[in-house]
């Protein structure tokens, strides 16, 4: 079923408030899941709303946090997140960071202690809306296994970084380390299909193509899937995720990040705080005038889109397209929900005692 | 054949020097092929010295530059490398990187009209030193086709990230963002042997195990091989690189960056001045005191390297161990070249009247 953004806006802000968060963090919280939701990345959207809630009832998210800057130069900064929503923790850090940009030129800020971020692009995106460079990147529940490994050490670690252009959409790379997203198995296991060799392994280590393996020991592969297809290079990126996001501001990593999922319980031997994120702003004209960088990335967007292509009838997609045609499609039809997802949300509705999505 | 350092970096030496180089940049351009060939990346170090000279000989690389600033504001700077060598441009512009964040917490810098700057990893470790976290990127001659696409568009644009550990050795991820770097292609030639399907695909773009294939108008792959494996996220990597060194420096990007090779022409239509290069140093301290990072990260290690893996015999390896075992080795026993390479630079010693290496 579709539903319109702003009905499904309210809903969201409804629920936070009513888990104590603040009218503004309620505000804030909705307009970066409904963000991913309109973006068409349905996984990091209110599809996880009922998965915060159950982490605050396990009182693993704080929704009055006492958010703050504890260690800072005029260029970098660590954040403590009180153990807030990663969903407004994010946003302040890389407020913080874009404030140091504008001073400075550029501002980086590794934070601890905070949860499940949403989606990278929400964040790299607010430095874009100032003509900066926007990079945002998290770690996550391990579930990806290291080259060699059985174990899960990793999570899918996401990079994002995004490129304010002139005429066109900002270039937005916002892309899992690992070989294939935790959603799209999800969407596999749904559907009851098989998934490509080179996502993920049984627990021992073998190849496997059934999308449940995750749950009986299995583990994701990294970016590249095997050595001789670079999952080195994968695991590479997903470490530098982990440590500019958890080592560098005391946050958990590797293997214990607490999981995102509340039946879950976090390992009992903790290395930090909550897990981490990695933010970073650095202003365009610090380098060169904002229109000079802006006309070249047009050139490179016009050049790169105009290739000759494999099959004629599949354009090059330039990192970041496919998302903003979800958003202008959503935007002017509504959202579409999974009747699961509709159901889930209404169930927090009735226990809230806030209005309920249209029934199906 | 082995050559011990020493000989092979004052053969280096008196090359560049014969070529015009002053001492000092000799000195430097020596020492950073020498520490690629020290760390076992052959086909980055005194292999490619004759390719060097070559583009000397075509007025492509000034022996003489004025490297220079060109725009700044505290923690950002766009330098101009006058097409002098790679080799000293990019620590120029790292040591630029380290002095703003010795002062304000990070450095950034973005360079243009520079040539192929060696290995990544060189630079990266000039921050490292400081107790800095270290960046190195740079765009390269377009070898590599977008996902659907069937035209080279991209170099195998390099990442470079690199962590100071404590006990341990530094964590440095250094990594080709194409799915099997060019020096693995040249090898299998070399060898009459294929390669791996989802390394390469031919004008067409039908994947080959053909080595030869980009001689025939065919494309290296991006990082993840094809769409069902990620390749769209090792294109949004190799786009990242370019529009960080290229388009915010006023390089070239994309299918205008000049060839490495002198029998090839720059195109005739350029967007910018040479190749570009993206630098920067974060300080440690700037986040968290610098021993209990240390600390973490040697935790990390230890965690990563425990790990149970598929194999028993076959350990997990942490990003950067096996350049360091190559160099203590190499440092210990001497540098192996092959017969090709030993003819190759004696070629230019006899043209330079420099004294030889043995002959074999």
């Amino acid at each position: 079923m579709l539903i319109s953004p702003s009905t499904l806006r309210t809903f969201t802000e409804n629920i936070f408030k009513a888990i104590g968060c603040s009218h503004e963090h309620a505000v804030l919280a909705a307009d970066v899941l409904l963000k991913s939701d309109l973006r068409g990345i349905d996984s990091h959207g209110v599809a996880r709303l009922s998965g915060y809630v159950r982490l605050w009832e396990k009182k693993r998210i704080n929704p009055t946090p006492n958010i703050r800057i504890v260690h800072e130069t005029p260029t970098t900064a660590t954040v403590d997140g009180d153990a807030g929503l990663g969903l407004v923790v994010a946003p302040f850090a890389m407020e913080v960071a874009i404030k140091k940009a504008e001073l400075y030129g550029s501002g980086w800020i590794s934070v601890r202690n905070s949860n499940h971020f949403g989606i990278a692009g929400y964040h790299a995106l607010m430095a874009v809306e100032k003509d900066m460079i926007g990079f945002a990147m998290t770690n996550a529940s391990p579930l990806v296994a290291p080259t060699f490994s059985s174990e899960r050490l990793l999570g899918t670690n996401p990079m994002c970084y995004a490129f304010p252009a002139g005429k066109y959409p900002p270039v937005i790379v916002d892309i899992a380390t690992s070989a294939a997203a935790n959603g799209k198995l999800e969407i596999a296991q749904r559907l009851g299909m098989q998934v490509p060799e080179g996502w993920i392994q049984d627990k021992e280590g073998n190849y496997t193509t059934d999308p449940h393996a995750l749950k009986t020991g299995g583990s994701l592969l990294p970016l590249g899937s095997d050595r001789d297809h670079g999952s080195h290079k994968g695991f590479g990126l997903s470490a530098t995720v982990d440590i500019l996001s958890a080592v560098l501001s005391g946050a958990n990593y590797g293997p214990w990040v607490p999981p995102f999922v509340a039946f879950l319980d976090p390992p009992n031997d903790p290395v930090g705080a909550g897990i981490g994120h990695f933010l970073g702003a650095m202003r365009v004209d610090g380098f060169r005038p904002v229109n000079e960088f802006k006309n070249h990335l047009d050139n490179w967007i016009e050049r790169f889109k105009s290739s000759a292509t494999v099959d004629p009838d599949q354009k090059v997609i330039i990192p970041g397209e496919p998302e903003l045609e979800a958003e202008a499609d959503r935007i002017a039809n509504g959202i579409p929900l999974v009747d699961a997802v509709v159901e889930d949300l209404n169930k927090l509705a009735e226990r809230f005692e806030i209005s309920e999505l249209p029934r199906v």
